[in-house]
């Protein structure tokens, strides 16, 4: 261990109880920014981080309003020729129902002692208050290092600015909006974002791809009117027996998708990636637990996490034809709406694969049957983090110091505002997070592991200190 | 032409003007059955009926109660060791919107002078008001030529029930209830169904065969709640997958049933019934108008009436499957639900369907996926006039007689109360009826030919006494 990172850590350890002090009246705050009731109260959240920014002395701090949810935006770009990190999380919370299983009040955060120390209990511990909350920690302890270096006037060795949206848990309705209104002033060189976790406690982790998205819905019609199955049945068309058809044939008997050129330009993962993905810890039953399904399935050759991760996927995601209330109605339908989607990998372009689809789709549907198709907007370019990417690569060496462990790669299988963030800004987008999968976030009983969140700090102020060439 | 057809004529063409009369005094009673507003206007039309019956000397006469809408019961049972014939009818009517379709108000029937004669228009003139009514005609005409004939006291030379009920357009609903009730008191050697029609003007036909039914629904669960498709898509069963690779499974490229032992013991119509049905005229620019498709589709070789009528089929009624309403909802689904009809011919049997189908449904199902399967009752059994059946070759000399032209045979895709007459009475049904397929039956200016409906009474009157030996 360096000296630097022995006086890092002790800031950090001797902030710690402050850290908890402040990130508990933050979560007092009941910001659930879907409820209208709460709107107030997403605004004093908003606040309260407005306040933090200002006491690190960060020159600029704004609150930034949407049409829904105010964002906390901060800027600190006093490192002429480093490089500009945006950092990105979220101050709303997940509401709380149902509210009879919390084992104490949600927005009454209390702090527990475990086996592996010492457990916050609480709406937004970890998403994403708590992860925000150790960027504020780390900052501090990055810009008491500098100081101990002795350089004035004292500010971060890189530039940053932080985008606090408030929003995120209502799906980010007006995110990308606010990035466009504003890409100017947040050009960087790279998104960091920190409202996700790691793949396991023993495990730290990185994401370092998303999945993009291509989705839509088609009409099948065969008839102005429903008929009757007795009087016309066998003779006309069944829309519904279409779409089945249709449907059955998006994957063949290996479970890939049978749409030609789906998978062209499809970047698979190499030896060494797979052979990273294999190192993860993959507990079946536990993911059945998670999934409630009694089986997995897929493509063939391909792991669970790689099929989810790493593999494209064509989709149902809903049917409906003819009369579905209750009890019976003989007719043959007169159409089939079929929901679809998409999820992309690295290699696969949105344009390309809706306009693969379109084609295939057209070849399937036999004369005689109306078919209408369209897409839901422009579709989620798939993202992925060059592996060699110098802000990764510090990633990897911050976490890799805190948890003295190897650090892995994993990927999302879906993305957030995170694909907004890559497309308008057009930059890469870096994950680092400490969250568990056994936060239960949007759950009841919501937890953060505070040793983690001190490590996220830790890792920050590493990170901030290695890329401002400081450390 | 004998001379006691020419009385029959010489005696329906005197009581026409008053048969006309009469009815359009009926159809003046708005007795739509599924309009509570019309109770008593239903009971208004059912008292019109008992009138008449009693008006023509019928012993017994009643209303018969149900739960929704009145039936009226006749009865003249006087000609002992001659057949008892139960004639079917209906009268009540279809609701009448768009009411601003009508050319005259549906409820104020108008006659008007065609190429082809006087015409009825008004709600009721052929679906059923006319058809019953020219039974009454038919039964005067009876008496009268039994009169002649010096018979005293007079009195029909057959067994006549009849049953006309109030709640047809509405489903029958307390139909199958009122005949389990009544079932001493309906015995009869044959039902005579009076609610169709003929092939076309220039085609006497009569109905010989339903198609029979059995219908449920299953429904396939992969997962307790819908999973998110960029989490877990491409790794967890989607059950709209799975439903439609069962639906696409059903038929062969043929256009056949997958279901073993589907097809075992159909009877197939032979030479001669095939060529009967060739020789109808078939319009398929007509049927497309009918049916709103721009294709006719079905079992590799058999025609587009044959495919309607005498091959049994498997259809998809509906299908509900994840999200479907507006937008978009990025979900593998949990479940999906599969509403299916079969249609039986003779030879086929509701409870070995249902048996073969859920063997086979069971073996489609993936391991991981439940399923569970209900049936809608018990289904309809198929029925089939046999040829020669006395009575069915009664109504063909009769029709015969009246059209003077050949008589074909025709079937029903579906079955309705007709079903129930044969079921539970356990006799067969003939059909007997005089509407035409341009008639607008449920819909605005339905329309009777009133020369049709008088070629009905002279049917009938020639039918009873045929089957009374008094011909």
């Amino acid at each position: 261990m360096t000296a630097k990172y022995a006086q890092l850590q002790a800031f950090v350890s001797e902030h710690s109880d402050k850290f908890v002090a402040d990130l508990m009246d933050w979560l007092r705050i009941p910001s659930i920014g879907t409820d209208p009731a709460h709107d107030g109260d997403v605004r004093r959240s908003a606040e309260w981080l407005r306040d933090r920014f200002e006491a690190l002395g960060c020159p600029v701090v704004e609150i930034w309003p949407t049409a829904g949810q105010p964002a906390v935006y901060a800027e600190w770009c006093s490192a002429p020729g480093a490089p500009t990190v945006l950092v990105y999380g979220h101050h709303d919370v997940q509401p709380v129902d149902p509210l009879d299983e919390w084992t104490s009040p949600p927005f009454d955060p209390v702090v527990v002692a475990t086996e592996h120390g010492a457990r916050l209990l609480g709406r937004g511990a970890i998403d994403d208050k708590g992860q925000v909350a150790f960027h504020l920690l780390g900052l501090a302890a990055h810009l008491a290092a500098v100081d101990l270096d002795g350089s004035t006037p004292v500010h971060p060795a890189v530039n940053l600015k932080f985008l606090i949206e408030g929003e995120e848990e209502s799906g980010s309705p007006h995110f990308s909006e606010l990035l466009r209104a504003n890409s100017e002033r947040l050009t960087c060189d790279v998104v960091l974002v920190s409202d996700t976790g790691m793949y396991a406690r023993e495990t730290p982790s990185i994401c370092v791809g998303m999945r993009g998205l291509v989705n839509g819905e088609f009409e099948l019609r065969t008839a102005q009117v429903d008929l009757h199955s007795g009087s016309f049945g066998g003779a006309v068309p069944n829309p519904a027996h279409v779409a089945a058809r249709i449907i059955a044939g998006l994957h063949d008997e290996s479970g890939r998708v049978r749409i030609p050129s789906f998978y062209e330009g499809v970047r698979e993962p190499d030896a060494s990636e797979r052979e990273l993905m294999a190192k993860l810890p993959f507990d079946e039953a536990e993911y059945l637990r998670t999934t409630t399904t009694k089986i997995l399935v897929g493509e063939a050759g391909w792991s669970t996490l790689e099929r989810t991760w790493v593999r494209p996927t064509a989709e149902i995601n809903g049917i409906l034809s003819g009369y579905a209330g209750t009890g019976h109605k003989t007719i043959v339908p007169s159409s089939a709406l079929v929901k679809f989607s998409f999820r992309l990998v690295p290699g696969q372009e949105p344009p390309a694969i809706a306009a693969a689809f379109r084609k295939w789709l057209g070849e399937q549907v036999p004369t005689g049957v109306d078919v209408s198709l369209r897409f839901f907007g422009d579709g989620v370019r798939p993202c992925l983090t060059p592996l060699d990417h110098p802000v990764l690569q510090a990633v990897v060496r911050a976490l890799t110091t805190v948890f003295d462990s190897e650090v892995l790669f994993t990927r999302e299988g879906g993305s957030g505002p995170e694909a907004d963030l890559a497309e308008i800004l057009a930059v890469p987008v870096v994950f680092l997070g400490v969250g568990l999968p056994d936060d239960r976030i949007h759950a009841p009983n919501e937890k953060a592991e505070i040793p983690l969140l001190l490590k996220g700090a830790e890792a920050v102020a590493l990170l901030w200190a290695d890329l401002g060439g400081t450390s």
